[in-house]
């Protein structure tokens, strides 16, 4: 599951090929925020690319959300969660998810989940999850020191619980998310020799094949900048973010030789731009100098505004039945409640427990 | 909530002083084997004597034996605690629980403990649940050092889970519990932090005023051991425990003088007698000399068998029908579903999830 703040860029067509007849797929986010471009060219598109190809289902990770959330001096952080749950749906009905074809689902309303990760963590040691380098890494950067919420450190566990609750087989991930795949597998193996037959699968990573995409001002993209182009943005503020789009600060005039590295209208070109040989081509020429970043950035805000268009379309559409998204939401996760319920009914078995 | 290999041993008039009218009562037991006359006089009596004055729910801890047993080197684990669900209910009402006046319910059958444990594990940090001194003394009898099973060290939450599900006011502890009072108390004030008003109780513990009563060898009293009295023993059972019971090493004839400290046969009498002057007596005959450890064991005897004569009735009138056993539990746990499903509706509502 990637937060929000996390989702890495990727070429759209790149890593469906790894996606296999009969997989299923578990992928979702954190309602930590709005969904912004890089969540479309990082997973989104992807996503909608997959449905209909594989069973799919998007998880609202609203519980894991607290883990973070629920320790902020505000006591405001899980209320600004619960703000978030539609918000995310929203975004993924207006990036052209279809729910008759994807399982849209809220985490907290799936009980079954809980249940699974109070399961598990008896399948686990406090020192496996302290070597997670996903966990140590995101401790240092939320600057949890020693202290770390108890919620956080077992998050690799409640993952576990969400990918098997699912019995995914595939789960899109950024390659800093590998170790919880792993991890997940661990416990994967120990509830499948406690049972004496595999009742949960494995699961494998789908890798994001291309850098995460920046922040216009080339910095890593996050609400708090406010450096990210919004999937809701408008025709004016895809504009304006993309004239304020870091280039190359040495390429003064149209006829300089120009820098392509770092440069944050090429990285979106590469995520966006369906013509990867005009978009070569027009990195020779602002190599070479000759194309001026007026009409590169002319080009991305087209680029941009097409992609951006229909799902502005389908929002609109959208935000007059308010009912619609809550239907979608309450009918994916009666229907995830329910796998969810039978796996645990599995797991159960396999702890001795009644069922 | 005691382990049974920890219950202590207790005068039974002593603790009912601190129950209010009014209290709310949680306690129980990890199903990890049958109980003994430690357990029947450290706690059983008691709660066989507040039934009826307060609400009492006696909670078959397996999802928390699992903390334990699912890490043994043999899968065995679960499945022998699986096993001891129904023994220990069976004592339970063997020992004169009334199933109309105390619920006794399954704690693994209950989801919304499990739902409240994840909850609260974003309210507490891990270095402060590594602080807790029971989970460190427990760590060390346990021999995880440090591969502590992560659903251990998380072993206080859960148990706070459990006490705030009944919004429970009084715990039964021993005094190595006592932390686990203030740990849930903390979180409780967190909740009610984050809900803006108290949902939640804060709740006291209920001691052991006397000492743990011992095995016959002077031991801590342990199924492994073998040296405790089970509440199940024949009459020729108690016969052979007693005469097995170690005294005073240097008493060998009736005339010498005796030592009453660290006399087993007198902490029984402490603890089932209900003449404490003519035990009192005892003691000074013994310690002058001039009381035979035979006579002595006789008296013990006849009193044990008094105590678990009624036991034995009664259990053999439940092994009859195990349907009413099973009802019996049914019935509880269902009672208490409803309870701790409404404590997580308001639990929920704090943390702004929907209800």
């Amino acid at each position: 599951m990637s937060s929000p703040a996390e989702a890495g860029a990727t070429a759209p067509t790149q890593p469906r090929d790894a996606a296999l007849p009969g997989d299923v797929i578990l992928t979702g986010d954190r309602p930590t925020g709005p969904l912004h471009l890089g969540h479309y060219a990082g997973s989104l598109s992807t996503r909608v690319a997959l449905q209909g190809r594989c069973v799919q289902t998007l998880l609202i990770a609203d519980l894991q959300a607290l883990t973070d959330a629920s320790n902020r001096a505000a006591a405001g952080g899980p209320a600004y969660v619960a703000t978030q749950v539609e918000a995310v749906a929203l975004d993924y009905l207006a990036a052209g998810i279809d729910p008759a074809l994807t399982t849209i689902a809220v985490q907290s309303r799936l009980p079954a989940l809980s249940e699974l990760t109070v399961l598990y963590l008896n399948l686990v040691t406090v020192a496996r999850l302290e070597r997670n380098p996903t966990v140590k890494a995101e401790i240092e950067l939320r600057g949890f020191a020693r202290d770390i919420p108890a919620g956080f450190l077992c998050y690799p566990v409640s993952q576990a619980a969400d990918i098997t609750g699912f019995r995914a087989t595939l789960v899109p991930v950024g390659d800093d998310q590998l170790p919880m795949i792993e991890q997940t597998n661990e416990i994967v193996r120990r509830v499948n020799r406690l049972a004496g037959e595999p009742i949960v699968p494995e699961c494998r990573a789908l890798l994001s094949a291309t850098p995460r995409l920046p922040g216009v001002d080339g910095r890593k993209a996050s609400k708090s900048l406010g450096n990210a182009v919004p999937m809701n943005a408008t025709a004016d503020e895809i504009r304006q973010l993309v004239r304020a789009m870091y280039t190359d600060p040495g390429h003064l005039r149209a006829s300089d030789p120009g820098c392509v590295e770092g440069n944050v209208v090429f990285a979106y070109l590469d995520a966006f731009d369906p013509d990867a040989a005009a978009v070569a081509e027009l990195k020779l020429r602002y190599r070479h100098g000759g194309l001026g970043d007026a009409e590169l950035k002319r080009r991305l805000v087209d680029l941009l505004e097409q992609v951006v268009a229909p799902m502005r379309e389908r929002r609109a559409a959208l935000a007059g039945d308010r009912s619609f998204l809550r239907d979608v939401l309450r009918d994916g996760t009666e229907r995830a409640d329910e796998v969810t319920r039978g796996v645990l009914r599995a797991v159960r078995q396999a702890f001795s427990l009644s069922v």
